[in-house]
């Protein structure tokens, strides 16, 4: 069943327990969910029913659920609750949950949060919020467990049981010197399998891999893949140990950025507002740019066209196939575009390969541009020229729509291989240059091309 | 520095030590290197000197490097192993890991696998190998902690420092019945925080979100992170615990799945090897099959303009705006179905949503057009009909093309947030009906929009 199915469903239930004031029944049905699903749960009922449905829930679940609100019912609940109210909910959450609500709040209500959330809170979401968005400083929890080279491992079982509640994996625990800076770490598993009387020191692993504060986190995403880690720890300039990055934030960031990618690669400005909750200005705004610039520079082609138009008057049938080659030519532009761009995200290639990926599209495209040629020779011969017996469609003319397939495609795959490579390396993001632009790059090759080789060929 | 930098450096030492044979200097270079770096590194070094760095390698980074590389590389080393040394680093490998790089190998040495491999590793290969391909069954290790509920706290440490070498992660362990049935999970969290003398049973968590054996990997991926999870359980159809998949895991979906995803959209058949990995053949058979199929859909698209060929020889301007039409059109059309289908994969947007979506996208699409056809309009007027002084560029003209303009977005972009909708609904995947379809039918469409309106507004 789709996970979607089911709220419809929960969602019918609540309402009409709502409507009946059947509120034990409601709590009822509310506990064994899960939080992100009760959030959902609510997110989809009408505001008002929010703060008394948010009641009925434990305090636990409570803190839970309201991670997982989107920031307008967060800001909502904020206003409705009580000082008692609000300080009960913060000290349910962890600190990077805090910090990424407190971002999404107008300065009033970071006030009031910041008035109410416990001392060692407050300074700590004030240091998340210092790092640039999108920064391993603003990704990280500065909640963790620090170990130094001295301790037992009996003592280190002590101070796990004493923090474990406050932090949000035990499964590392880093180490620290005298002046804080990071200098191993050891996994629960180490303790588990170590003696109680060996040290710290004798147990750590020495070389752990961590961010720095400033980092970004899509490279920090990549190397927590890379290197399969369950948390990285995060270090300031100085190195010293101030935060740790739990596998769940990854795991958002990827998603996250792949949006991003996508969007880009479709020729939108990225948004991070899922797509049912931006509003039409916001989508138009992220939309229209990129249409309005391809429209106008699509001015070209328009010219190319006209500058031929005696040209196409002596052989009115070419002006037929102008759509598909453009199409051909843009949809194997795009293909490669989006295969190179995904590579240089995972990072499988980089500006040393570029000859080898030239190489390799030039051989591709000859493959398929061939392949399209044939093919097209023989369906304008068999459907346009036979079955819709149209005379205009002659041998010269199949032979010189044809023809400018292989060339489009063969251009077409170069540049959309070499675009983002070039575009990665001027520091351009790769993803922004993808299908589009080089649709409309490619239409004007393709139509140079086309009338090219129709003037030569037809003597017009 | 970006990795390849790191790695194109590295190589080159890498040669040049090999070249003068100093195997010391090389090890001592290997040993502070991650697994995955060093597997980088001998998969972009000649084939013959691969077994001898390799042996240079400790046992136990030998066997972590040994899953990172490529599968030619793997089978390469294997045909190289004496049975002693395959042995040796079968029992550095976690389950999940070796029966991936079973699945890869051709059948002799698969059974050379089996024949060296421990009698639990090789009856958990098989185990495994007998799920379906991207299948929970196929992603999990069967290695993992199970408690019983009568257990004790210290019990639960005595087992787990026990099993804790074979075993990916302790971080969660799973309570079973009598039957071997999953009756809940205790976090080492938990067990840390609890009285030794406190018994499983009172600690646990008793409804572990767990997936069953045949569940497609994707959707395990989405509710991991969905619910934040480390570490989730998989059952078989009995509700037997059988094996768990860790984050790890899952991360390596989530990014095969985009890039599945990408290559869908931008009218590609997936491949799962990395792009320089894959020969000219393997690539263009998976880009081929959509070009042909758009290539030759768009025989429509020239039917119809050789249709209106008399009314395009009546005013031959028209012609020159066909291709800035055609793109608008998909541009717009692409945009939407790439919003549409990650809002579908993110299970954003369900089919009971189509209302919504819709009418955001009418809205969305009016917007745009107007915008659209309004700076057309200006530009037809002053560039084309002043600057470049074309006086075949008349107000009418201008006007169909920018009332083209505007019906063609709206028709995009309902067409491509509906397409995906409806995929999803009757179990296609939506990905594959993206851009470059939608692009050929909005082709045609924008072709008889456009030839419509000149017909009605300038009578030819």
């Amino acid at each position: 069943m789709y996970p979607e199915e089911k709220f419809y469903r929960l969602t019918a239930i609540a309402e009409s327990l709502l409507k009946q004031k059947q509120y034990a029944q409601l709590r009822g049905m509310l506990l064994p969910l899960e939080p992100a699903d009760v959030a959902q749960l609510m997110d989809s009922l009408s505001g008002e029913s929010i703060p008394l449905l948010f009641r009925l829930l434990p305090e636990e679940l409570a803190g839970e659920v309201f991670v997982e609100l989107t920031p307008e019912h967060q800001q909502q609940l904020i206003n409705d609750f009580s000082n008692s109210e609000l300080r009960a909910v913060l000290d349910e959450l962890y600190l990077d949950d805090a910090a990424d609500i407190v971002e999404e709040m107008p300065p009033d209500v970071v006030r009031r949060i910041l008035a109410h959330a416990a001392p060692e809170m407050r300074t700590g979401i004030n240091q998340i919020l210092n790092y640039p968005k999108d920064s391993a400083g603003a990704l990280m929890t500065t909640e963790l467990i620090d170990l130094e080279q001295s301790m037992t491992v009996s003592d280190c079982f002590q101070r796990i049981r004493r923090e474990a509640e406050n932090v949000e994996t035990i499964d590392v625990c880093y180490v620290v010197d005298a002046g804080r800076r990071l200098t191993g770490f050891v996994t629960i598993r180490a303790l588990m399998l170590a003696a109680y009387e060996d040290t710290v020191g004798e147990i750590m692993d020495d070389d752990p891999i961590s961010a720095v504060t400033q980092e970004d986190q899509e490279s920090v995403a990549r190397r927590f893949g890379r290197y399969d880690l369950t948390a990285m720890p995060v270090v300031d300039t100085g190195g010293r140990l101030v935060g740790i990055i739990t596998a769940d934030d990854v795991m958002d960031v990827m998603q996250e950025e792949t949006t991003e990618d996508i969007q880009k690669m479709a020729g939108m400005l990225p948004s991070e507002t899922p797509y049912l909750r931006s509003g039409v200005r916001q989508i138009s705004a992220s939309r229209l740019p990129w249409l309005l610039l391809l429209m106008l520079s699509s001015t070209f082609t328009a010219q190319i066209i006209s500058s031929y138009e005696d040209a196409l008057a002596a052989c009115m049938v070419l002006t037929s196939f102008i759509t598909m080659l453009s199409d051909t030519g843009g949809n194997s532009g795009a293909q490669s575009s989006a295969e190179i761009i995904r590579a240089l995200s995972l990072h499988e290639i980089g500006i040393r390969d570029t000859g080898r990926v030239l190489w390799k599209e030039l051989r591709v495209a000859l493959l398929s541009g061939v392949t399209l040629a044939v093919v097209n020779f023989g369906k304008m011969m068999l459907v346009d020229r036979l079955l819709m017996s149209n005379p205009a469609v002659t041998v010269t003319v199949a032979l010189v729509v044809s023809l400018t397939i292989i060339v489009t495609v063969v251009a077409a795959k170069l540049l959309g291989a070499l675009f983002p490579i070039l575009a990665n390396q001027v520091g351009l993001d790769p993803a922004v240059l993808a299908s589009p632009f080089i649709t409309t790059v490619v239409d004007a090759l393709s139509l140079l091309i086309y009338f090219g080789i129709a003037v030569l060929l037809l003597h017009i």
